[in-house]
């Protein structure tokens, strides 16, 4: 099969597993009715039991397994904390205008497929022009907006709806914009991720957890991102549910007392540098990837293998989830290592699940902003003598020297490192003045030997104060649910042979409904039979669905297994029943009053079907 | 005790479950670390417990039980909804600005303000003077902006912070205003109810329902109110969780096939009339209410028995909830009825929970603004005669004498009634012409007999095709979860008798953490034993808590009292435990093996306290 036909493949896949989704109410194009919004969906009745039990899962997963402490912070924030954060800043995307409509577009994406289209539909391509444009493609994430107007005006990129000339590309920042409070002087904006609500209660949470790191803080959310342009159906959506968890650890001390349970696990991994030197991912223990120094630390490496474990219960493929590390670009400078859950759908590899090790930045920048210091203490047994950088800037002579710039010189200076102070001091003891580069006046100084006083001292420490690292599992909850009804969906034969029907495999975990009831024929005896059932499921905390409608038996199975749903009771007598399995159609018989402790067994994943096989007299249709 | 001193009392408990909430972390005023903003809280560790667990079992007791369709849709609402759903227009609050600062309130608020304290404080008030007083607060709602800054500046009210004149009183729209995408030109609100993401999903769930009537819709999720100046603490909030229903049912059988399941049910009614004529709220059985009339319908009636049982069951206290019907001036003028489940607290009765009958409304203005007819239809099992008015316009006459307003008049005299036309159709007849009143040139225009033809023709129905009904229960969540806190609490002494400590009586259901586990003393021996079953706990679903500090067990049981723990497992030995309730205190001895199960029976409600008690031997400590 060629690359056209493999894309042609994936297109009708996708066709069918989304129009079963529609069809079946797993999502819904908001505002139908009004012509939909682009980028908002509803999850309607299965979609939102798919959502709930995902949800439900993460949190005895991660939070109850992991004791973590869950928080709900509103989505509305101010200004000044997303300031702090950076997000007012540079949460942008570049966009360019169709000049004459005012119809807006993502720079990067009519760049990426003016590129892609060339590829792969223009045969007279030379070997060089092919390098161009797939180092274009391999770049796109680092073009400035400079770089990439270029590109687009070089290629002749026109606007695709109208052909008209584009404007160059400016910053959008993707946040939603509101006003909080009546005075219209109080920005605000609709958060873009949970993880600020966190940081900033981080002194509360710590002192909750009775002044001990690590720990853990957990929340399960709304988001907002102003998609310039939304496409790629549920993958890329204006609001969408963000599950995040922010684990403060000491930054001296990142192992996990919990690592040797995940670390023989094997997976696909993806580092860095087997993507630069164009290999394929490959299976490495988490143990091992951490021990060679491939993941940067135990923490790390521990919700590694707990998102593996977490993905691969839920019923995503183990052959198409791997965990790909950022290249030196893509990391926020600030970031040790991070690395992404890409789970392989019909639109490629997505990024469902981001594991970062964020170092202290976000609790330095809120310290920063706030003036609340975000730190945590340990406390010394017995006092440490502790060898301490002395810098004392003399600001009478700085003042005369300096003037005015005297400030930034002083603050300068008290902000070295151990190494450049050290250096300036050898220069002082030896020529007696240093050059100093002095970032926010952009400009080098001359420092004479009489304007700061640098040595070294040794003193009694009681306790070490520090900020804490943050390790940061994020999950696109929307993402890994799209992926799952991917992984999910299989056609097969109906018994005539001549039409195909829609199954998704769910595990009972996932699954919307757990079982149906559906009493053979349309009389009253069975239907009291499915009532006495249903009532037996409720109290057992099983979700069910009854259908009494007279339509065939093999119709409300295929209905049932276009929903996913793992068991079907059929009533077909008042002692017993016909319990039958969603992928294998085996059958067998069951009384009344055994069914619903059954189906919970299975449900809840104490037996398996297997094993249930095993005790009942099978039963063929 | 006099009225100053009952609301000093309610004062000083407030403070009380305000501090203990505040300190235990239940609740965090939001973005603290930069002075917060008013109207904004996060639920903290034992808080967001507390709230998934009120969540689940709304969903248990709502939608699983009563197989409700669950829908999750955006915050983010495009105008054209909300303008059909009335908001854009009506949405509103009166404010009034200090003229010279800017400030602002709510013109109700300060009105209210001064007459309460003219009420309580001024002790030389004139008869005539209180009863003007009592009736203003009482009309406060029915006010316009006139009234009310009639009334403001009659009573010479300032502004409470400087003193200042204040502006007129003017409406400022509710909702927090954003826009959708990056051109600027689509405005969209965040929500301010969930309900209308249902109404506008009415199509596609009555099919999902195969195409029958009723069935009820539900939605969990966010709100947003912008709030003019948010007071009251967690009951005045500027974003919340709304958990709300609708009922589509056929308005001409508002029946309920359950209904005899909650008809014996009796609680505090507080109706119209008894209101209107000073009378107390009384217990009424719910079944006696429908069939005397006082609640509308059946199935009204059985959403506030349902309501009454959820409330009852979390914890609220029945002394203190009540039903109360809506006055006339209250209700919305579409509304059938309307009925608020109110919980005292120390501020007062608040509204926790709404409970309407609004009959066509929302679908009928959202097939207006849509042009997509969100209807049911009652297929007839044979054809119907039914009688059926027939108006045809003649439209070359009509043009001849209205010419530009043709269509004006033509549509009105479609949109004409019954009764309206048979009236027209006689003086037609009679006189050869008629008056009629045109709405949309709000002028009366003379119609001649040559112009209309207006008949009653008996047709053969194979369907009936009709607007159902809507009945809304709506949830306050965080409302009922403050009140909730308040009836939870309470003090007691410890044993030396010198200090009040505080309890939580949750209920198993609610509690935050279900059991804590306690090594008696510091060792390896204890602290295994405590691990153990810990993992046992985690293995049948039960959310712990080890505490293995050092501190003396009293005042670890103090601490988990204040998080409303209602089991506390203190390790003591390696082969049995023991087992401490919160409320009685009383203790018995489990073996460790047991004690998981043993919990587990308890906090899932399977066994009482009582039940355990008569089969373990009691431990005196």
């Amino acid at each position: 099969m060629d690359a056209a036909q493999e894309a042609q493949k994936r297109e009708a896949f996708r066709q069918a597993v989304v129009n079963t989704l529609e069809r079946r109410l797993f999502y819904i194009s908001s505002f139908k009715i009004y012509r939909g919004v682009a980028g908002l969906y509803d999850y309607g009745p299965p979609g939102c039991a798919v959502k709930a039990n995902v949800l439900a899962f993460w949190r005895q997963h991660f939070v109850l397994e992991e004791n973590m402490l869950e928080v709900d912070c509103p989505c509305v924030t101010p200004e000044v904390v997303l300031k702090a954060s950076g997000h007012v800043e540079k949460f942008t995307d570049l966009m360019v205008k169709d000049e004459k409509t005012g119809t807006c577009y993502r720079a990067d994406h009519l760049l990426k497929d003016y590129c892609k289209e060339k590829l792969e539909k223009d045969t007279n391509l030379s070997a060089e022009k092919t390098a161009e444009l797939k180092h274009v493609l391999a770049m796109l994430d680092d073009f400035s907006a400079e770089e990439l107007g270029a590109k687009i005006k070089g290629y002749g990129i026109t606007a695709p709806d109208t052909k008209n000339a584009l404007s160059d590309p400016y910053p959008f920042n993707l946040m939603f914009q509101t006003s909080i409070g009546p005075s219209g002087i109080s920005p605000g904006y609709m958060r873009p991720e949970t993880a600020q609500g966190i940081f900033v209660n981080f002194k509360d949470l710590y002192y909750y957890n009775g002044n001990k790191l690590p720990f853990a803080a957990a929340q399960i959310g709304q988001a907002f991102r102003n998609e310039i342009s939304p496409r790629q159906g549920l993958l890329r959506v204006r609001e969408f549910t963000l599950a995040e968890i922010e684990h403060f650890v000491d930054p001296d001390d990142k192992s996990h007392p919990k690592f040797s349970e995940v670390s023989k696990l094997e997976f696909l991994m993806f580092p860095r540098e087997d993507q630069v030197s164009g290999r394929q991912a490959r299976r490495i223990p988490i143990g091992e990837a951490v021990s060679q120094g491939i993941v940067n630390n135990e923490t790390l490496g521990y919700f590694i293998g707990r998102v593996y474990l977490f993905l691969s219960q839920l019923g995503i493929d183990k052959d198409r989830l791997r965990f790909r590390q950022h290249l030196a670009n893509e990391m926020a400078h600030y970031a040790a290592d991070c690395w992404d859950a890409e789970i392989e759908c019909s639109y490629g590899w997505i990024e469902c699940v981001g594991i970062a090790d964020r170092s202290a930045y976000d609790l330095r920048a809120h310290t920063d902003k706030s003036g609340v210091a975000l730190v945590a203490q340990e406390k010394f047994s017995e006092p440490r003598e502790v060898e301490k950088l002395i810098i004392t800037p003399v600001k009478k002579e700085l003042g005369l020297a300096f003037k005015g710039n005297q400030k930034m010189v002083v603050e300068a200076l008290e902000a070295m490192g151990e190494k450049e102070a050290m250096g300036m001091k050898a220069d002082l003891e030896v020529k007696g003045e240093a050059e100093f580069h002095v970032c926010t006046l952009d400009k080098v100084v001359t420092i004479k030997k009489n304007m700061v006083s640098i040595s070294k001292e040794i003193k009694k420490e009681h306790q070490r104060v520090f900020t804490p690292s943050v390790i940061e599992p994020s999950f696109g909850i929307g993402r890994i649910i799209y992926c799952l009804y991917e992984h999910s969906f299989y056609t097969r034969a109906n018994k005539d042979g001549d039409e195909q029907l829609n199954v998704f495999r769910f595990p009972p975990l996932v699954a919307p409904i757990k079982c149906t009831v559906f009493p053979l024929v349309q009389n009253q005896q069975y239907e009291e039979v499915a009532k006495k059932i249903a009532k037996s499921l409720t109290a057992v905390g099983i979700s069910y669905k009854i259908d009494i409608t007279g339509t065939s038996i093999g119709k409300r199975y295929a209905r049932t297994d276009e929903l996913g749903v793992p068991l079907a009771i059929t009533v077909d007598s008042t002692t017993s029943v016909t319990v039958r399995e969603r992928d294998s159609k085996q059958q067998i018989r069951v009384n009344v009053d055994e069914v619903a402790s059954l189906v919970k067994s299975v449900t809840d994943g104490v037996s398996t079907w297997n094993d249930i096989l095993w005790k009942y007299p099978t039963h063929s249709s």
